[in-house]
C-alpha cells in the first residue's frame, strides 16, 4: 500500500520536528526546543556510562539545558529515519545518531552513534515527540589534546554559564564504562 | 515534471530499503539484512586498500556477518540520497556515506566517506537493493591510541565471535594503500 | 495545513540539489556545480577564522574549485534540512553540516559542523541555489599527525593542482581564530 498524500506531507512534519530537535540542543535554542515535545514526555538514554531517565517538558528542558551548556562543544545530528504510523495521530520513529560532545570541564571527546526509538502524536495540529529512548551502537571517549584548538563553540555564549546552571544528577545514573 | 504520489511513496520505501541496510551491518542484525537484497545482488566496493567483489544474497550475508563482527566497532551512515526511477519498479540510487570501523584486531580507526551506486527492484511488492557499489572518496586509516576508551561497542555481543566467522577472503583483493 | 503533491515534490527536488551542491564540491565535479547556482547567487560563508564572502555564479565557481583542491582531502554532508516554501518558485532552507577538510598544505585536519541559510528560486523549471550562508557551529583544528595514513584521496585526481589554481584571496577575509 502506498503512503497517502497526508502521510507523506506527515512524514516531512516528523521529520522537521526530530530535526529541530537536534538543532535546538546544540544551539541551546530554548524557545525552539520547548515546542517540541509534549507535556509529559518521557525519555531514557542509554549511554556507554551513564543512563539519563526523566519524565515531562519541564524535566526535559532542564535536562537539556543543563547539559548543553557554556563549557560543552556539540554536535548532535541524526540520520536515516524509520518512521511507522500507528494512527492518523501517531507514530514511531527509529533515527541513527552520529554525536560528538566535547567536555571542557572533563577534558575529554566522546564520540559515537545511537538509535533512537521515539513516539510522536499529533496534538491540536502539530507532531510533538511524546517518548524518546537510545541505546548507544559505538562510543569512544578520548582526552582532548593539547594541539586541539576549538576555533568555534557556539555554546560558549548561547549555553548556560556555570553560575546559571542547576543539579540535573537525579536524572543520571552512571554505570560501568567498561563493556 | 512533478513526481507522482506513487513516487514520492516509493522514494520513502526506497529510502527506508538503505536505511535499514546501514543499521543492519552496524548491529548485525541477520534477520532484518535478509529481508534487503535481491537473489543475485550484485556487489562491488572499492576502498582504499581493498576490493570487495561478490554476487548473491548469500555471498553478501556471508560478507557481511564476517566483517561486522565481534572484534569490529562499526558506524555506517548512508547520507543524501539521489534517487531516479528508471521504471515503474526499478531505480538507480546516489547515497554519500560516512564510515568509521575500529578493528580491535589490527588496533586501528578506519574512517571516510564514500560514494554508493545502487540499483533497487520491486518484487512481489517489495523495494530490494538489486546491486550496489561505492567508490571511496576519503579514507584515513590512524592506530587506535592507548587513551581512546571504547565505551559502548554493540557489535561485541551482536556480532559473531571469533569461533563461529568464516573465511572471506576470496571476496576481498587487496590493493596498494597509497594513492 | 498538509503539504501539496506539488510541494512534496518540490521538496523533493531541493533536496536534491543541495545534495548535489555537496557531492559536488567533494569531488571537485565542475559540470555538476554549474547546473546548481543563480547567474547572481550570494554567498557568506562564516567560519570558525575566515569569512568568505562573494556574488555570482563564475565567482562561486572560482571559489569552489580553487578550495577543493588536489591538496585538499573534504568531506562535506547537509543533514536534517528545513525546508521552507515563500512562494510558488522560491523557498527558504535550513541545513546542518558535518564536516572535515585535511590541508596537505597546512598539515592540518578542521572538523566541525555549521547551519546554512539558503534561499532556493526555480527559473524556467529547475531549482535553484540563490543564496547560502553559513555560521559554525563547532570547529576544531588538528595536526595531521604522522601517523595517520591517507588511504583515499578523491580530488588528488579530480582538484586543481597547483599550477592550475586562481588567487581566492579577495573573497575570505581571515579573523581572529580563538573565541
Amino acid at each position: 500500500m502506498p503512503y497517502t498524500l497526508q502521510q507523506l506531507s506527515d512524514l516531512e512534519d516528523i521529520r522537521l520536528l526530530k530535526h529541530r530537535y537536534y538543532r535546538g540542543i546544540d544551539t541551546a535554542d530554548e524557545a525552539l526546543l520547548k515546542t517540541l515535545f509534549t507535556d509529559d514526555i518521557s525519555v531514557e538514554y542509554r549511554g556507554g556510562s551513564y543512563v539519563a531517565k526523566l519524565q515531562g517538558r519541564d524535566a526535559m528542558m532542564d535536562f537539556i539545558l543543563n547539559s548543553f551548556h557554556s563549557d560543552a562543544v556539540a554536535m548532535h545530528q541524526g540520520h536515516m529515519p524509520e518512521i511507522t504510523f500507528t494512527g492518523d495521530d501517531s507514530a514511531d520513529g527509529l533515527w541513527y545518531l552520529e554525536d560528538i560532545y566535547i567536555s571542557l570541564e572533563r577534558k575529554n571527546v566522546t564520540a559515537g552513534s545511537a538509535i533512537y526509538r521515539d513516539r510522536y502524536v499529533r496534538i491540536d495540529g502539530e507532531w510533538k515527540i511524546a517518548s524518546t529512548e537510545y541505546d548507544r551502537v559505538m562510543e569512544v571517549i578520548e582526552p582532548l589534546r593539547p594541539d586541539m584548538q576549538i576555533t568555534t563553540h557556539y555554546l560558549a555564549k548561547a549555553g548556560r554559564k556555570r553560575e546559571e546552571r542547576g543539579d540535573i544528577s537525579h536524572m543520571i545514573t552512571f554505570t560501568d564504562a567498561a563493556q
